[in-house]
């Protein structure tokens, strides 16, 4: 029999283009970081996946990897032991909190280890799937639903970056309620969307509310979402929701905090959502003793330990009532591909997830671009992940990380460009 | 490329003899049943597990098996979907409420979609594996452990049967203590044991402290476990407790009700442990939103919906605080086998499991009885569960069922037979 173990890990950094979006946070940078794992077999076999490229992150891949030597693609449990001893979060948070000035949105200093636990276990994964000739869904209880709805998530944006490091993004401006309007009928347009959803918390609350108003008012009966990213203080958020009154499927994240959104909840009908306050088991633990304010949690494998982990999620979920949709950040196909897998195994997911595909015009994996279809994806039939890697465009992409001084998402850094005044301070309206 | 769909499900009730073990409800009758379960694909591979076998449990297998026709060994979740739509809860509770007059300990009216849902997933993990050319543990995430521990399990028993069906066990009496230390250290003899369960709420509480305490005495440092199967009121709870101070290493289900098991945690140190008041994720539930007066949670696959459900409520623990131990049925070796794979994937599960396998002197598997090594078993490394049928061992196991009249576990009208007064109220003590 054909020994089938673990020779070697490898991590390439890549860099694509990524629009100057508007967030909480700020704006993002021209490009958008983010790792391509390979995990090969003294078989010849390769298992992929995509991850964070952040330096942090990449430093505890490195640190990481050499501990998958010699493991079969099954033992995940070894795998997620040793990875817990090598890359604690205590050593991290402490390490790392040096580095970065601040935190982007949905990204966690002291999840390091379900965040390297997850970037290893998918391409474990999908080392699994060509093992048992299986696509990955299959090793997650086989496929709930045939196909993953996704929802259009609209950005507020500027026409062009700064520094224009090249030609503008044909999405145009999108500050006003209209040029918003035409931003979430192009992409329904093109992807067939049927849910909406809309970041939040950068732009003054009543233009905000206002492009509610317009996109419920254009779609009518489309399920929408706002955002803001805990940037309204307990007072904005009340008045926004009630100034959308009826028209909300979920308010998202709306105050900082499980505090904050415990207040909010106790004076608000429309069911608060969250990826910031409820984002491990701990934090879990404490929005139940808490009563649930948070009424649906936004998963995501990337930091919550990885697909199983995000399973286990679903069955918290379940026992204590709560919803469960899907969470995402600047990813291409190799993500988007594992967030379907995922999806489709997990039956209570039964919101559109969220993805920023469309922001983005690049990709990883031979094919090019994932093909949507009426809004949603495809599970994979094919063995494994079904997704494989272009070389020439792991390469290219590669280049540009490697041609960028990004080493960081500085969502922060980069709004002082456009205004030096601007400090972040949350919440701001 | 070959198709692998299921093409038929043949379930085998069988007997086995059971010795005259006392318990809460009454005493066991000379026959155990259980279902063996046979998932087979149009490519000619089988998937085999064990189950409960009376009546109620084969009449829903019966009418739920149809449903798996046409279905990939993988698709478990859609496996559970279609269980759960013909078997529901609620038609079982009626249609089988009528033909129990009581429910032996373990089992779980209301729990039949969960039970149908595991007897199935288990074979069909099996066929998984004999296609993925792994053991289940490796479909489970991997082995956190080489080898699983399980526990002496002691029973105060008669030396024989009333109605003398077959020549007498060897174990003799186990009334007194003395003869109860014979007993453990047969068993530990023989399987090389280190922790000790005493099965108790059958005699004078004051005896079975008793029996403790000579244990503690005989085995010291031994992790001793007493589960009075919730035949004791809260003071008589209390009582035994304080006698056994400082020697328990767990109290299971002393008094019945998890408001009884509440009012006995706020006055005892010692953790409680159940397998009787949280067995689904309600009850989960409902014991964190009192405080968690339960602190170990006896798991068993055979009615917490399987395998995978058992992960889940191994992250339910973890993210609550609590231990998770493993609970036992009378069985044989495949459900013996399935423990094993279950218990050596999950990292908290620290305690030695209960199991009933050394009261058994019979088998269904090829090879015949499992070999313990210093009270572990080592997991199957072969693809599969790794254990196969023995087809003359079927067929005589189930010319046992034909000729026995037992058809529903009836503990206590097998304890009418030595006492007609015996009315099983419980708390009786």
């Amino acid at each position: 029999m054909t020994s089938h173990l673990i020779r070697h890990v490898r991590v390439t950094p890549i860099a694509f283009r990524d629009p100057p979006l508007l967030n909480a946070a700020g704006i993002h940078e021209p490009w958008a970081l983010r790792s391509i794992i390979e995990i090969e077999t003294d078989s010849g076999l390769i298992g992929i996946n995509e991850s964070y490229g952040d330096l942090p992150m990449l430093e505890a891949l490195a640190k990481a990897a050499p501990a998958l030597t010699g493991l079969s693609p099954w033992a995940l449990n070894d795998m997620e032991t040793r990875i817990a001893a090598l890359v604690t979060p205590t050593q991290t948070a402490s390490e790392f909190l040096g580095t970065q000035v601040s935190l982007a949105p949905g990204t966690h200093v002291s999840k390091t280890v379900a965040k390297v636990i997850s970037a290893f276990e998918v391409a474990m994964m999908d080392l699994q799937g060509q093992l048992a000739n299986a696509p990955v869904v299959d090793l997650l209880g086989g496929a709930a639903r045939p196909a993953v709805p996704f929802s259009a998530y609209l950005f507020f944006k500027y026409a062009e970056h700064i520094e224009k490091p090249y030609a503008p993004d044909p999405w145009g401006e999108g500050i006003k309620p209209e040029q918003m309007v035409a931003q979430a009928r192009r992409m329904i347009g093109e992807y067939g969307f049927k849910s909406i959803k809309l970041k939040a918390g950068t732009l003054l609350p009543e233009q905000e509310a206002a492009t509610i108003l317009a996109l419920a008012k254009a779609f009518p009966g489309a399920p929408l979402r706002i955002d803001p990213n805990g940037n309204w203080t307990v007072p904005t958020s009340l008045k926004v929701v009630e100034q959308l009154r009826g028209v909300l499927e979920y308010y998202e994240d709306p105050a900082p905090g499980l505090d904050g959104m415990a207040e909010v909840a106790r004076q608000c009908e429309v069911p608060l959502a969250t990826n910031m306050v409820v984002t491990d088991l701990k934090e879990f633990r404490r929005n139940v003793e808490m009563g649930c304010p948070v009424r649906i949690v936004l998963s995501d494998h990337h930091y919550w330990g990885g697909l199983r982990a995000t399973q286990r999620l679903a069955t918290l979920c379940q026992t204590f009532g709560l919803g469960l949709s899907m969470h995402s950040n600047s990813h291409l196909g190799i993500s988007l591909t594992a967030m379907t897998h995922l999806a489709a195994s997990v039956p209570l997911l039964s919101y559109a997830c969220d993805t920023h595909y469309p922001w983005q015009d690049d990709e990883v994996v031979q094919g090019g671009r994932l093909q949507f279809d009426d809004g949603s994806l495809r599970v994979p039939q094919t063995p494994g992940l079904g997704v494989t890697l272009d070389r020439d465009a792991l390469a290219r992409l590669h280049d540009n990380y490697l041609n960028t001084t990004i080493r960081n998402r500085d969502d922060l850094g980069q709004m002082r460009k456009y205004d030096p005044a601007f400090t972040g301070h949350q919440p701001r309206f």
